[in-house]
């Protein structure tokens, strides 16, 4: 029996690296990015459209487009995407080539207003207009609508699911190609999951479930059993971040992102086919988290990684390891 | 709606401080076990009746049993558990007035043989003698029979489930109370989980699920998840190890046992009540691990923990941290 497809999003050279306290100097990124195409990732958030005196993490990204064009960063059949804040980020992703972009808001006001200095529903406005001006423009570029804070906030704490709800059906109805249901601190158990994939899932269509994605944070440990049972619902695409890269902004110290391998182990073995070659990526991730990690002295956040590394530190005939 | 009650079996006191290499003086050790007993746990597995210049960490086992006697370790209703692994083991657990052992033997001969010095069937004759030694004493003395390997095997690799079903069986026929089945180096996927769990669970019979625990360690960042699934299955014991106490002999510097905090977080957010209080059993975790990880320089396993001390360390009013 053919196995099925599973899209596993890749997230750490944007949202990983950008909450990380040391920004990689542009050679080892580009060094990342391909490794993590040869790996076999083919759909990779590389970059955001923002201040760069805000975010120098991502000061970068209109270059990293221009070593996708001059063909050093070998994208193949992979979608890069970028974070585009606002419509100044999209004029100057559209320069840049960009056909894949990412938009942002959150399923509570507190975490929008900090974020994006606006409501959740002026968000939704600002987010229909972007799309609107993009569609009228003729070109074909792919939209991905972040919904943050779905199951819980840093300010406002455990979070009703009608309200990430209502966002993703405002961005339903903006016309976004898919939208990323996000648990941004890491609260989220199994249960809360259903709350608000299973209604959003009735949302889409049966047909269109390759329009939800999980994005689960490990911060308490809970992020890949969120996400089995987002697989479980019906849920085939799941973002994570290479190496577990990314850390809690609202826990220093504390696991952020759901690392690749980690969900790539786990697809793989329930018999998924998720085209990414885990050893290679582990060796890619290991690459860059020695530069960054030996900086900041964090453990590596995945604990596949961990176990790869420390069964390739020694010579063993071990099967499994 | 009363919550239905789940069993957290605490393995850190024995299989986690087994597993690090550096041995806790006993009175860390008591201060462990009272502040451990005082957050709530109710099953404890404390202790190993094995050659003290073989295993020195749990060299005090006996000692510690004085110390239930005299009322220093605070027991209450909780049960005292202790790993037996021969007739003189059990001799030496009666003499020291244990009334909860547990039973070890894997699902591979390799397995068996490298930590008991036998085959399985062996082994299962072994443990039927033992039990049936234990009934004839007239002791009220309960049984856990631990199989080992049930997954996958550092030596035999994948596991066909026929093997840890025929342990499972033995040891039903054997009398044992309950049986634990262990994904000892962490290769499972929750798939797996189904082929075991769900033939043994039809094996003791709907209404005994409690005859049932499932043990899953970490090592590749699935503990979380099996768990899930044995928990959708109906498995309504689990086993774990405070702090994720324990690492992984058989890739060292990896992640091994399951962190409690991870696991009640999980639980008590699904609406289980473990009755364990999170953040006491966070102190208890921490104080010990500033002294067995000072000195082996090892991140704290268990994400909720680590999250919890990120939190702790600032000064903030985020709701959900």
């Amino acid at each position: 029996m053919a196995k099925e497809a599973f899209t596993v999003f890749e997230v750490g050279p944007r949202d990983g690296l950008q909450n990380e306290p040391v920004a990689v100097p542009l050679e080892d990124k580009i060094a990342f990015l391909n490794g993590l195409l040869a790996a076999g990732v083919r759909n990779i958030e590389l970059g955001a459209f923002v201040r760069p005196d805000r975010v120098p993490q991502m000061a970068d990204t209109d270059e990293i487009y221009r070593r996708i064009e001059s063909g050093e960063i070998r994208l193949g059949k992979a979608r890069a995407w970028s974070l585009v804040p606002n419509r100044k980020g999209l004029e100057r992703a559209l320069q840049a080539g960009a056909r894949n972009i990412a938009l942002f808001t959150a399923a509570t006001d507190s975490f929008a207003r900090q974020n994006i200095g606006m409501s959740v529903k002026a968000s939704l406005a600002e987010f229909s207009g972007i799309v609107a001006d993009i569609r009228s423009s003729g070109k074909s570029i792919h939209v991905r609508g972040y919904v943050s804070t779905a199951f819980g906030c840093p300010f406002e704490g455990k979070v009703n699911p009608r309200k990430p709800l209502k966002v993703i059906e405002g961005m339903l109805e903006a016309g976004v190609n898919e939208i990323s249901i996000g648990d941004t601190i890491g609260v989220a158990t199994p249960n809360q999951v259903d709350l608000v994939i299973k209604p959003a899932l009735r949302m889409v269509g049966k047909r269109s479930a390759q329009k939800l994605a999980g994005h689960f944070h490990d911060t308490r440990g809970t992020a890949l059993a969120n996400s089995l049972r987002a697989i479980e619902l019906g849920v085939r695409t799941l973002d994570s971040s290479a190496g577990g890269l990314g850390g809690c902004p609202f826990a220093p110290g504390a696991s952020g992102n759901l690392a690749t391998e980690d969900l790539v182990y786990l697809l793989e073995g329930m018999g998924f086919r998720t085209g990414i070659h885990l050893h290679k990526l582990c060796e890619t991730s290991a690459a860059l988290l020695s530069k960054v990690f030996a900086r900041t002295n964090r453990p590596i956040a995945s604990r596949y990684l961990q176990s790869y590394l420390a069964s390739a530190s020694r010579t063993h005939s071990c099967a499994s390891c």
